[in-house]
Order: structure tokens, then C-alpha cells, then sequence
């Protein structure tokens, strides 16, 4: 049998072990090749709603471990206690959990065909029907700089609303979810819609998914036990391929 | 030598394994890059036609062993015994297998090349010698939701007739085989011309395989014996790179 | 030190172990993505000019062992003694072998940017420096048929000519080599340099190295020491990744 | 904790394990893609500014170790003491080095969507953020014969100038770092924007990186500090694939 110990709940009750929860989520991203070197990824304390919980800044995405994962207070924004600093970016996360309270996980990452998209002009469209989480055009944000401030913070999450993914110009993407598989599944996702998009633009104009036809996607293949479906592929990839090795 | 227990006959003989048959075939084409997150393959059982065996729904594709093959009763399309789910989509294989008596394995995947082609209205030709299994344009289907209900099984075997691979547009593409080697080796062929397809279309208008040049490739590149041959190198592929461990 | 066991002199030299230097050239060129489930090499011994050896039709290509390989008469064409057959386009490496004193190692593939720029009547031209064994414009022979029979080995010796190189529209490429060195590194640099012909023609028209600059890449570039040298990568690149695993 | 001894401040001060640090620099980015049979890098001495270190002609990038990295006498360009040569394309090193005291470490290589663009005369330009050292516009030195003469070592350099990358038609590229790591982040970041860049001149017109945005991205994304990160990365990436395998 493959099942393994239930990440999912683990993820969403209070007093998890979020460093290990995280460490893990971020060694499945890298393995998927969506995380690279300077990706990060941040999850909502379930049991303390002024916790978050993020990968350090200077730990390798492809070999950190639990004790690389960093706790930082919502309200503040500061790191808790003692120990490496949480990633540049950390605003992304902080005005977005703090706007957002659907919001459990916090992707930032890089997608080589996102990006090429994006300084094109070209809005990222669902054309794959497992992609049926996004919009027919997934909002932009035209300022490919980074996001140290507060300030640029806010304009993420004003340029994000209410949607699952914000395209950065030039720079990535901001995903999502109401439970950190749901976030990495999409990212995943994500990462994909844009490399078929982009083989198919090279072609035509591609159909992208509309109306019913998305309504009835995003219902039938994007929900929450879906998603957690695709996490465990993930997770249980990275695991046979040795991408999990000495987490703990 | 290379030689490892004949999986062929395995698959056709009454009273094969076909759990870990099924099992295996669908970690070969995970390590082939075909099966990803949420592909499912079916097999018949040739001891009871009204059996056949299919991956679950949840066990991961990278990672699943014998005990997630499930079978089900082709008549009622109700799993047999307790235990895990089918997939959602069976109704795609119960459709096939009661239209087609001369299918022996059905695989339904998501081949991104596929997808692509299928949302700029490019029907999949043969293009490569190797795929000459194809007809001179694939069909298709052009509803890209989910295949949950008999009804909407029911008209993705309208829409493959007689033929060997259908395209869903914006979804993925049914492959079916006379025996379980012959439907793996032809999904990866399938992924395969796409890609070519696809470079090619980028250039110029590609001379598709047609006529003459088709019906030689057909006999000569894909008869059951070169399927067998190429079903087993994927298997021995997916062996050396860890992709079988503990599969029983 | 990184130094192994010579494999060059070995292969020149009557009384090499044929069986394990072909099997282990084979591996390479499968763990560099070249070869596939149904590419093949053949070696002429240079002990016995009416002998050279190839991989069998049937043995995987990504796990074959030195009793894989068949020993064939130039002469009759006919397997020597009792065991596997070898491949059925074996006519192609009669034909080339006896109409050309000069090579010593062909390989038989499809790589598949070599296929796409077929189709679309792009002549195979030399864009990258190292690529430089190219002629302007590459052969082609215009028949994606299989070459079964001695009629089409020899016309697949007529297109070859006495070029490095033969692209088969619709099928693969004929690679041939003073030494299996030379001919396993030009055809990992056949399938690179059809990459970048691919990838620049999408763009624009590719400034091909043609005339001066052509014939001193030849010169520099593509001599049987720089050969040696990148099949020596590509042998320790495969050992490195396990792809020589058992093959004794 | 991912923290491994700092190979940074190895690099820099006098007296470094400079063996081991090129063979491992070279493994590292061997493993990320971008050496392949024919790169190399040299690094200055910190301890001895007449003294180079490169990793030999002849030794596989895949396997190389310490005992595989040649010193080199700045001023004679001749290798000191016995044991292999370096390679042919030394007289870059030399020039560029003699010519630039802010440059610690030089690679050269061959990436395939560099040699693309180059070949349809697109310059690179920085379309990805991260890629921020580029200038608008890299420059390119039209003539894509190899570089094994002083003569043409004083011609890179001048094309190079003050920059940090540059492209050579139909050949590929020569970066430089003020110290190891970030040559190579920056080697890697090379071909992973000539990928981008390539995505999106298929589509449109990109909107690279010009004025402003690109100082910025410059200032913030591609400081020592980040550059050491990414270093880091891809050192641990290629440890934990097992690329560092016997590097001592």
C-alpha cells in the first residue's frame, strides 16, 4: 500500500509540526521543479492565527530541513526567537495572509514559461482542464522589481484580489491555497498550463477554458480532495526519488 | 543477459497476477513520463471477461504496489470486494471495453504535446515511423470535462470507433491496446509523435506519415511483437532507475 | 583521477572484448537520450574484417549486457553461430560497412529534432561548432520506410554517400565513424545540433557554418582526439548515473 | 541544518584547496546542465595573482576530482609543474584575466539557447529578473572558430570589455565572477534567461530589462550575497543527485 501517514491533516490542526510540514513542502516543489533557488513557500499556523511559518532565506530549497524553517509573527512581521532570517520577500506574505483569511499557504516561485509569457503580454489562461482553479485570465502585476517592503506587499495583494495566482511581469508568480497542498498542487499546475499555453500559441489561438466549460472544471477537478490527491504524487515522487532524503 | 520473466503471457493467461501486472505497467509509464498525477490504466482479465483490473483513484502513480489494483465488474461497473475506489473516470474503460471486445488495456493520461495540438484544432497525425498506429488524423472529441458518468463513457466510445487512440480536446487523449504492452508502448509513442508534431508545425506544414507510406509503417513498425519489444525496454528502463522498488 | 581503462585502443585492436565494448557504447548512448527502445550499433572487429557485432534486436536497450551482442558475417550477412538475432534493419550496416573501408562504427536512431526538421524538408545544416563533421546541407533520403532488405541497405549506402551523416525523412539518422568513439559523439551532436537548428529556426534564418569557418571547425573541432575525449564524458556521465549497472 | 562548510571564504582567502574548489565548481555546474563535455572554468589565486586554476583538457566534467584541475603561470600561460594539460581554449583565460584584475573566475561554455540566438543574430538580453547583471544588450563577437591562440584570447577580451558575459556566434559563452560562485550562478542564470528570452521571441516581442528595472533588479537581485546563495543551491543540488561522488 502506498498510503503514508496523512500529510493533509497534519497540515491543519493545531500544534502540527509545521517546520517538518514545511521543510517537506518545499523539498516536493523542488522536485517538481518549481522551487529552484530562491523560491519560498509559507504556511499559516492553524493553532496560532499570528503565526506563520516560512523557509529561511539562505537554506538550499533542495537540501533544507526542518530546522531551516523560520516562525514569524503576522502582526509584526518579525522573525520569533532566535535563528536564520526569513526570505527578502516576506512581505509577499505578510499582506496577503493578512488580507486574505481563506488563505493557508503562500507559493512565491519562478516558472520559466510564466515569465516568457508575461513579457509578452500574454495572460496566463487555463488550457488544461486540471488548471480549472484560474481565471480566464489570470490578473498581472506590470513591475517585475522584488517585494522587500511593505508597501510593495500591499500592491500584491491588491493586484491578487480575490484570485488563487498573481503573474508578476518578468519576474513569477504568487499562488495560493486554502491548505498548503492545495498551494503546491497549484503551483505545480500552474507551471504546466503555462507550457502547454505557450506550445500552443507557437500554433494558433488556443481555446482556452470559459465559462461553463471552466465553471465545470474548476468544480470537478479542483477541489480541495483533488487537490490533495496531487500533493501526495508529489510528495510520494520526490520521496522515491530520493528528494526527501535526511529532511528530518 | 537481459532477460526478465515474460510479463506478455503473464497478461494474457488466465490467472495472472493482475494486480501486480496492472501495477507495474503503471509505474512503467509514470517513469516514461506519461502517467503523472492522475492517469489510470484498465487491463481485462482473459481468465473472466467480466473483470477488469485498474489503478485506484488515490494510490500515487510514482509509488503504487499490487494491493492498489482494484478490480471491478465490467457488467455492473462496481468494484469487486472492498477497498479502494476505482478512478473517477472509469466510465471511459467500462464504455471501451463492453463496445471493444478486441481491446485487451486501455490507458486514458493528460500528454501535454497532445493537449496543445488538440486546443489549436491540429488533429495528432503519424509522424514518426514508429507511430504508425495512428490513422492519418486522430479523432476527436471536442468536450474537454470530465468522463464521470456511463453517458459521457458511452460517447468517448462513439468518438474512438474502431480506431486505437482518441484526443479529448483540452484534456488528454484513450489509448487502447490488444494486450497491456501494446496500449503502454502506444501511449508513449502517442506523446512522442505529438512532440514531433509540434516542433515540426512550428516550421513548416509536416508531410505526415498517409496512404501507402501509413499502411507499410503500420505493418512493419507495430505489430504486436515490436509493441512487446518496446513495452519491454520502458519496463527495464523504468527498473534501472528505481521506478519498480518496491512495487510487490 | 578520472582516467578508466582505455576503451579506445580496445576497440581498434584485433581480440577486444567486442561483446562488452559494443553493449557498454550502446549504454552510453541511451543514458545521453539517443538511443531509445529500438536504436542499434554495430562495430566492425578489427581482427577479422568479415565480422562486426551489434546489439541484439529484442535486449533493452537501457539494461543489455555483453552476451546481448551478436557477431555477424559482413559476407553473408548471417548471424555467426547460435543466439539472439540482430536488429531487422541489419541491411543498413552491411551496406555501410562494405561500401565504406573507412568506417569502423555506425549507429541507426530517431532522434526526434532530426525527424521534425525532415518533415518540414529543413535540411540538417552544422550550427554548432562542435558539430563541424557536418556537411553543409546533410544527406537525406527522401523514404521514412524500415530498410529490411540488402535493395534498401544499399540505397541507404547511395544517399550516405561518403558523408558523416544521413537523415531518413520521417524515421532517423545513419551516423557513421572511423571509430565507435567517433561515431557515439557525433551522434549525440547530430540530436544537439538539430536542437539548435530547431530552436534558432523558429526564430529567424540560422547563419549554418558553411565555407571557411565550417572547414576549420571540421579541423579543429572534430578531430579523433577531441572525439575520444566527449565520448569519454558521455561513457563516465552514464557510469556516473548508473547506466552501466550489470552490464559484465 | 543545510550548513555546510563555507565554500566561499574557501575560495577567497590564500592558501584555499584550490583542486578541490575548481573540481567541485566544475561538478556542480556539470550537474546543473551547463558544462557538458568541453566547458571550463578557471579560478584566480588568492594566495599568488600569477596563478590560475582550470580544470584539464582531457578529464570527464561528469567525474573529474582534485587531482584533475591544473595550475597555470598567469604570465608564461604555460601549466606549472607536470601532469595533464589544460585546455586548448586556455588563451581566453589568460587574456581575459590579464586584462581584468576585478575578475576572480571565468567560465566558458556552450549553452544551447545562447548559440541559438546567436545564430539568428538576437543579442541575449536580460528578460529575467534574477538575471540582472546583464547589460541591456550582451555583447557578441562575431566569428565562432575556437579561441587556442593568444592572438584571439586579446580578441575575446576586447569584445568582453567591461562586461560580465560574452556571447560568441555559434559557439557560446564567456561569463565572469568576482569570485567562484558567481561565475557560475551566473552561468546557469546565462542559459536559463537565453531559455526565457527564446520562449518569448517566439510569441512576440519581449519586454526585456532596460534603465531603471534593470539597475534595480541589478542592485537587488545580483549582489555577492545572493550570488553565494545560489552558489550554495546548486552545490547542494548537486550533491544530493550524487554529482559530487568522489569528487576527493
Amino acid at each position: 500500500m502506498t498510503q503514508v501517514a496523512e500529510p493533509v491533516s497534519a497540515g491543519l490542526v493545531p500544534g502540527a509540526d509545521y517546520k517538518l510540514l514545511v521543510a517537506r513542502a518545499v523539498r516536493v516543489l523542488n522536485s517538481a521543479g518549481v522551487m529552484h533557488m530562491s523560491g519560498h513557500l509559507a504556511v499559516r499556523d492553524a493553532g496560532d492565527p499570528a503565526r506563520i511559518w516560512i523557509n529561511s532565506r539562505k537554506a538550499s530549497r533542495s537540501t533544507l530541513t526542518a530546522a531551516d524553517i523560520v516562525p514569524v509573527d503576522l502582526g509584526t512581521g518579525k522573525r520569533i526567537g532566535t535563528g536564520d532570517e526569513p526570505p527578502s520577500e516576506l512581505p509577499i506574505h505578510l499582506a496577503v495572509f493578512r488580507r486574505r483569511p481563506d488563505v493557508a499557504a503562500i507559493v512565491h516561485t519562478h516558472p520559466e514559461h510564466v515569465i516568457a509569457l508575461s513579457i509578452v503580454d500574454i495572460p496566463l489562461m487555463p488550457v488544461h482542464l486540471a488548471a480549472g482553479f484560474l481565471p480566464e485570465r489570470a490578473p498581472v502585476w506590470d513591475d517585475p522589481n522584488i517585494i522587500t517592503t511593505l508597501e510593495r506587499g500591499e500592491l500584491v495583494a491588491d493586484h491578487l484580489g480575490a484570485e488563487n495566482v498573481l503573474v508578476i511581469r518578468g519576474h513569477g508568480v504568487v499562488v495560493v491555497g486554502g491548505t498548503f497542498e492545495e498551494a503546491v498542487a497549484r503551483t505545480v499546475l500552474v507551471a504546466e498550463n503555462a507550457r502547454i499555453q505557450v506550445t500552443a500559441s507557437n500554433l494558433g489561438t488556443p481555446r482556452t477554458l470559459k465559462g461553463d466549460e471552466l465553471a465545470r472544471a474548476a468544480k470537478q477537478m479542483c477541489q480541495p480532495i483533488v487537490m490533495k490527491k496531487h500533493y501526495h504524487y508529489h510528495e510520494e515522487t520526490a520521496r522515491s526519488l530520493g528528494g526527501l532524503a535526511g529532511i528530518e
